[in-house]
C-alpha cells in the first residue's frame, strides 16, 4: 500500500530544453495547491548528490513560464553510473525525506532514475523534457517545438539568401541520434535534401540528385544535416558535395537550438504533463515516464519508454519530400 | 466503381490561416507527381462561382512553404447558402472536368461542400485549415499553431509592462464561438484569467478574484478573453472591472492573428494532409475530411467532422489554470 | 565646485519601455567601476517619496540587458507636481546622501526631474526612456526601436491576411502627443495610410483616396492610426470610412508595444548612454538629458530638451508615402 | 551640363542583405512618380554583362518591403575588375539608353561603379547595402541592423543554455574585415569576451580573463568573434581556449545573418535612401555615394565613402565592455 508522499524532489538533467521552466512552475504550484513541499535539487542529479537544494514555493515559479533554460540548472552526473554515486544520491533523498522524485530530461536522466530505483525506495516520476523527441512513452517531449522553430527560422534564412545566389547551403541541426528536428525541420523549410542518422548516408546519390537541380535551373539548394547523419558530421558531407565541383556554405546551429523562450505547444505540454506527474505521485505512481500519446496523458512504465528503437521519427517523411521540394 | 481522378480543383476558402500556402504547395506536387492536372480557383467558392481559376505548377508553388495567407485569395460566397449558386458552383466544375475538389478552410467551407455534393457528382475532399481549431475530425487545425503563438507573444508582452505597473490587462483575441485560442494562450502565457464562449462569463466571480489577487499584492493581472465569451465582448467585461474601482488597459489583437510566417507544426500538419488528401482523392475518397488524430492521418465523413459540439476544447484547463496562476 | 559624487540613485518613470533595464545594467556596471554607490528606487518617483529602494551590486543587473520591462517597476507619481511632494522627495535623497540622482524616462520624467531642482541641491541627470521618441535633445530614445519592430511585426501580419481578402485594416499604435511610432511603422509596413497628430485628420480626403485604392484594384489596404491622430481616435477613423461604404476590420495594439526583449539598437543606446550619463555625473554635469545625436553622445540642458516642438517626426515621410504606397 | 535622365537602371551586387528589396520598392516608385522607366539588372553586374534585364513598374514590387534577399538576385562578377568586361558592361547601358545606373551594395560593389567610370558616360550613383557596416560616408548600411538582430537572438539563446550549464561558448558571426556586427552583438548580448578584426587577437590574455570569470564563478561566459579576428577564426579560439583546459561549444551563424525579413529600421533606411538617390539623378548627381550622416541624407564621393580606414567601429566599447559584463 502506498501511503500519499508530502514531499517532492524535483531536478532538471541532462541538455536544458525550453519549457523545462513551465514544467518546473506547474509542478511547485500543483503540488503545493496539494499541500505537498516541494524541494529543487540544482543542477540535475548533481545536486542530489551534493546535498545542494532549495525549497520551492509559489513564488520562486513566478514569471518563468516564458524562459529559456531552467532556473534550476542542469549537468552531467557521471556519477550516476556506479553504485557510489547512486548510493551517495539515495542518501541525501532519504535524508531530506523526500517521497517522490520527479526528473524532467531525457534518454540518459530517465536511466538514471532507472538506476537509482535499485537503492531508493521513493517514488521515482520522469517528464519528458529534451529538444531531441527521441524517448518512447509520448508523442512529443518538452522543449522540441521550439528547437523545431528555431531551426526553421535559419532554414528560411538560408532561403532568401540562397535564392539570391547560386549556392549550396549546408545546415547542421542537432541530433546525434535521432533524425526528428533535421526531419521536421526539412519537411517545413523545403529543404531539398535532409540527411539524418536514421537513413544511410549516401554520398554518391546525394550528389547525383544536386547535380540534378543544377541542371533543372533550381535557384538554391538546402541540405539539412542531423550532427549524426554520417561519420566526419557536416564537415564530411561539405566536402563530399564539394568534391563534386559545387561551392557550398555551412552553418552550424550548435546550441542556440537549446535557448529561447519556448513557444506556446511546449508551454502547454510542460504545464499538462507538470499537473499531471504530481497528480500520479499523488496516486502512488512510480517509475513511470508522465507521457503525451495523442491527445491524452499516459503513464508508461520508465522502462518501456526505453526500450530500444521506440520513438523512431516517420522515415516516410524523406520519400514524400522527394517529389514535395522539386 | 470509382475512376482515378485526372484533374484536381483546389480552394482556400473562409477566414485564411498560416499554412494554407504550404498545403497549397504539398497538394500541388503530390498531385503532379501522381500525374494529375491542379486548378486553383481564385478566392474560394467564389473563383469557382465567377470560373476564376489558373492552372497551378510545381513552380507556381515555389518558396510559398513560410508564406502567411493564401496565394489563391479567399472570401466569402452566400451564394453557396443557395440552390442557384451551388447550381452554377457545380456546373463550372463539370465545365472544367473537374474529378476531385479539395477544400482549405474551417466549419464553413465544410458546410459549402456538403452543400455542393447535392448538385455535383464529383469527389469532395476537405483539409482543415481554419486558426480557431474548432472542426471535428481532427485534433488540430492548420493555423493554430502559429495564431496560438502569435497571441502568447502578445501576453509575454503584455506581462513586461504588467509587471512594472499596477495594472489590469485585457487582451481579446479571436474565438466567436470556440476558446480554444484564448485558453491555449492563457495557459502558456500564465493568464491570470481566461474567458471563453464554453464557460458560462460570470462578472461577478471575475471582480471577485482580482480584488483578491490585488489583496494579495500579485504585481500584474492579465485576462484573456475570447472574441464571444460573453455579450458585449471584451468592452463589457472591461466595464465590469472597472465598475469595481480597477483600472483596465484593453488590447485588441484582430487579424493580427491571422497572418505571419506558420511556425513549424503548421507547416508540417499542413504538408502532411496536404499530400494525404491527394492520395485519398486517388484511392476515390468523396465527403470525407483529411485530419489528423493523434499521430495518424484520418479521413472522416465531413458530415460527423461538423456535427455539432465535436471538437471542445479541454475545459478543465480552466481548473487547472486556477492554482496555476496564483 | 563639485566634489566627485559618492552615491548615486536611479529610477525608471514613466511609461516602461524595452532597453530600461540593459540602461540600468550599465549605470550600475559604470558606477560600480568607478566605486560609486547605487541606490535604485522601486516604481519611480514614488519610490523615492515613500523612501522605497534598494542597493544595486553587480549581480543584482545580471542577465536583465535582454528583459523587457523594468526591474525597479514604474508608476506615475502626481505628487510630483506639488510643492509638497517635491519637499519630500527631495527630503528622502538628503537623508540618503544621494549625490546624483538618474532619471530614465519620457518627458513628465525629466518635468519632474526639473522641478525637483528647485527643493534638491544633488546632480540631476536625465536618460531618455520612451518608446514615444518624443524627447528632445536626443535623436532617439530607448525603448523606439523596439516598439516599432512590435508594431511592423502587426503591419505584415495585417498584409498577409488583407492580401487574401478585400478588406481595410486600421491598426491603432501608441503615440497620443506624437507620431513617431505610426509614421515609421507605416513607412516600414507600406501602409497605404498613416494618420499622426502632427498633421490635422482630413476625413474626406481619407476616403477619397481609400475610393481611388478599391478603384484601381489594389488587393488590400492597411491605414495605421497614431492614438492621438484625431479625436475618437481609431473608432472615429473606422466610423468615417465605414460611412462611405468601406467595410473595416480594427487592431489595437496598446501596451503590447511597451513589452518585449529590447532589440540591439535599444540595448546598444541603453547601454551608450548609461555609462555617458554615470561619465557625466561624475564630471559634476547637473539639469542635463545624455541624449545622442548623430553618432555622438551629448548632455543637453533639460529646459532646453523639454522644449516645445522640438522633436517632431520628418512628416516629410507622407509625402514621399503618398506615392510610394500607390 | 547634364541633361535630365529618362531612364535608371538599377541592380543589387555583392552579399544581398535584408533591405535591399526594401530599397528597389522605394527606387522604382519614386522614379515612376517622375516619369522615369526603370531598368532592373538580374544578379548585380552580370546582368549587365550578360544583358539580363527586366523593365520594373509599380505593381513589380508589391508586397517586397518585407522580404529578405533580393528580387533582383546578385553575384559576384570578377570580370568587372578587367577592362573586357568593363567595356562590355557600359555597351549593354549604352545599348539600353541607361541614363543614370544605381547601384546597391557594399565596398566591392562600389569599387565596381568607380571602374565602370573609366568606360561609361552615365551617372552612377551607389547605395550602401550590406549588412557589414563597414561602407564610408555613412553612418548605417541598409542590412546591419537585421543582421545585428538574428546574431543577438542567437546570444540570447546561447545565454539561457549557458546558464543551464558550466560551459563557454563561442558564436562566430560575419564579419571578415570588420568588426560591427560582432561589437555591436557582444554589447547588445553582454557578450564577457568579443573579438574584432580591428583588435589584435591576444590568445594569452583571452585565456587569463576567462580562468578570472571561472574563478568567480561566473555562471556563463559567452565570446562573440568575429569571422576575421585572427588567423584560423573560431576554430583557432576554441583551440586555444581548450588548450587550457575549458570545455567549449561553437555556433556557426553564417550566412542565416544575411536572410531574414527587415527590421524596421532597415525598411526606413532603405526607403529614405531610394528615394533620396533617385532625386540625386535627377538633380545630375553622379559618383556618389547616397548615405545617411546623423539624421541627414548625404551625398558623398564613392572614392572618398571607399577610402581606407573610413568606417570603423567604436572600438571603444571594447574598453567599455571590460566593466560591463563583469
Amino acid at each position: 500500500m502506498t501511503t500519499r508522499p508530502h514531499r517532492l524532489g524535483v531536478l532538471t538533467s541532462g541538455g536544458d530544453a525550453p519549457g523545462m521552466n513551465a514544467c518546473l512552475r506547474a509542478i511547485v504550484r500543483t503540488a503545493i495547491y496539494h499541500n505537498l513541499e516541494v524541494i529543487g535539487f540544482q543542477r540535475g542529479y548533481r545536486g542530489v548528490l551534493l546535498g545542494d537544494y532549495q525549497a520551492l514555493d509559489a513564488r520562486s515559479v513566478t514569471n518563468i513560464i516564458q524562459r529559456g533554460g531552467t532556473i534550476l540548472g542542469s549537468a552531467r552526473a557521471p556519477e550516476m553510473h556506479h553504485p557510489e554515486g547512486l548510493k551517495q544520491a539515495a542518501s541525501t533523498l532519504k535524508g531530506l525525506g523526500i517521497d517522490a522524485l520527479l526528473v524532467i530530461g531525457g534518454n540518459g536522466s530517465m536511466q538514471g532514475a532507472l538506476a537509482l530505483a535499485d537503492y531508493w525506495q521513493g517514488q521515482l516520476i520522469g517528464l519528458p523534457g529534451t529538444i531531441d523527441n527521441d524517448l518512447g512513452g509520448t508523442d512529443w517531449t518538452i522543449g522540441f517545438f521550439t528547437a523545431l522553430d528555431t531551426a526553421l527560422d535559419a532554414v528560411d534564412r538560408l532561403r532568401d539568401t540562397a535564392d539570391a545566389f547560386d549556392r549550396i547551403f549546408l545546415l547542421e541541426v542537432m541530433g546525434r541520434h535521432a533524425g526528428w528536428i533535421a526531419l521536421f525541420t526539412g519537411i517545413g523549410g523545403g529543404a531539398e535534401e535532409i540527411l539524418i542518422p536514421e537513413q544511410p548516408y549516401d554520398s554518391a546519390a546525394l550528389s547525383a540528385r544536386i547535380k540534378e537541380y543544377r541542371a533543372r535551373n533550381k535557384r538554391s539548394v538546402i541540405v539539412v544535416v542531423a550532427e549524426g547523419a554520417c561519420d566526419g558530421g557536416v564537415a564530411q558531407v561539405a566536402a563530399d558535395i564539394e568534391g563534386h565541383g559545387f561551392e557550398t556554405r555551412t552553418c552550424v546551429l550548435g546550441h542556440i537550438q537549446r535557448g529561447g523562450s519556448p513557444v506556446a505547444l511546449d508551454r502547454y505540454l510542460a504545464t499538462e504533463l507538470g499537473v499531471f506527474a504530481v497528480q500520479a505521485a499523488l496516486e502512488g505512481a512510480t517509475l513511470v515516464l508522465a507521457g503525451k500519446l495523442g491527445q491524452t496523458n499516459q503513464l508508461v512504465p520508465l522502462r518501456e519508454a526505453l526500450a530500444d528503437g521506440k520513438h523512431r521519427p516517420p522515415t516516410q517523411l524523406l520519400e514524400i519530400n522527394r517529389f514535395l521540394a522539386i
